[in-house]
């Protein structure tokens, strides 16, 4: 039985991959890594990193594929993003069959935990669901950018007793979610912060966390709004992407 | 100057340690325990063996101290909590500056992750508010019960660009959370989820996760929720403490 192993290595910093991961990369007889393209050339070279750093002797195989490309034109996100999905199971799926022997052991480096929004674990599903190559599966998880920005801010995400909710930017656009007062915001492209009414709170921002080029600002969204927003063009311009999250809390507590 | 390393230790198996944590244990030279009364005497015992695994060297001291008791019949839980918080503030503040010689580097080992329902970042901004010890201090993540859970059901926790809220057992008693269809749900004493109208919601529980005593189990809410509550309740027999989590999950994505 062939065994395919999703590993969780962090959201940057090397050394915060888990024991248990650097075991599971030793496992592994393949690892699948797939191109997104000139601008996360950078992440495919930090997963490299990981694997001469953690990975004992040579035996192991890189099997590299570019990504399948989704349509960003698309005005509906989540039809677009279910084909992107069937065309990456496809090419997994191809992937496990050419490159893994009948009891081979096959691993997906995943960014962060394989937990938050990262499609790995329900790309594996549909292949599942498929049934043309059979296989076990284990998740192995890892430390998410969310807990980055919280360690590198020293920040505790919810108040005594209280609920945190974790939304993307697409989200947040909508308003401040209802019924919480600490939000971490993900996969925010377009500096949704700003369009917040948002007198009352503040923000906890970080970009590349764990990396060497790790950028960390906080306050009022009010007065470090327009910082974050420059900073981040900046920071973007010179590297060509960014990755960035950000908790936002508001001042006062609300009284639910 | 005095350092102190607030280290997150996983959430019960000693190999979801990260490298940067087993860093920090070993830039320690004191580390200071709590002992919370025998229901949690397993778990100092987990700290301890953490230690002797990941330490080289004996040139450590472990300094206990019995945790200030919460009141936990006052109506006012915050209150409560607050008054807790400053007991222990004073507490740990004695440890400092007794256990702890000026260039003296000590380390509080977190269950989990200190950003999440963990009051130790919480009592030394106390301690630092205080100003009678001078301190660094920084934050190690670790791999959360949250992410144990997830790793352990294979389990993305958000749907596609959707939002996920983190909340607690006194919380959920007024109901599942507004806006979401995803919500983990942590410190529940009382089988909460058993108070949902939930002919729509799956749930996908765990208890002592990580560890040689972990359950798990997953279904509908109404088919496996009685389920759950006894074996809940055996397991804590047996034990004489349960820690366990889990994700509620509408079945239908509310169309928002
Ligand atoms: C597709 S999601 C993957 C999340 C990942 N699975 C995790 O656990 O962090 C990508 C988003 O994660 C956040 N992110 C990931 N790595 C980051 C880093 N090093 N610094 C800041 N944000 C990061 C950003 O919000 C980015 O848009
Ligand atoms: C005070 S909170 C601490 C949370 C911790 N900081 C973390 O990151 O997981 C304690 C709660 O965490 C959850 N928990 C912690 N460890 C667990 C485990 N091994 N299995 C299941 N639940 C756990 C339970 O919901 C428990 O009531």
């Amino acid at each position: 039985m062939r065994t395919i192993l999703v590993i969780g290595i962090g959201a940057g910093d090397p050394d915060q991959l888990t024991i248990q991961a650097v075991k599971a990369l030793n496992r592994a007889d393949v690892f699948f890594v797939l191109d997104k393209g000139a601008a996360k050339e950078d992440l495919v070279r930090l997963r490299r990193e990981i694997l001469d750093r953690h990975v004992e002797g040579n035996g192991y195989r890189i099997v590299e594929a570019r990504d399948p490309s989704r349509d960003r034109s698309s005005t509906d996100y989540t039809a677009a993003v279910e084909d992107w999905h069937s065309r990456r199971a496809a090419l997994y799926e191809r992937m496990m069959l050419d490159e893994l022997g009948e009891d081979g052991c096959g691993a997906f480096l995943v960014w962060g935990d394989p937990s938050l929004y990262d499609s790995t674990l329900r790309i594996i599903d549909r292949i599942v669901a498929r049934g043309v190559v059979r296989f076990d599966y284990e998740v192995i998880p890892g430390i998410t950018s969310v807990q980055a920005l919280a360690a590198r801010h020293r920040l505790i995400l919810n108040r005594i007793g209280g609920p945190v909710e974790i939304t993307t930017g697409r989200r947040l656009a909508a308003g401040f979610p209802p019924g919480v007062d600490d939000v971490v915001v993900m996969l925010d492209a377009e500096n949704t912060f700003l369009t917040l009414p948002a007198d009352d709170v503040d923000i906890y921002w970080g970009a590349y966390l764990g990396t060497p080029d790790e950028v960390l600002l906080h306050g009022p969204v009010a007065e470090v709004g327009g910082l974050i927003e420059r900073t981040r063009a900046e920071a973007r311009e010179r590297k060509g992407w960014i990755m960035d999250t950000y908790l936002l809390r508001r001042r006062e507590e609300s009284g639910r």
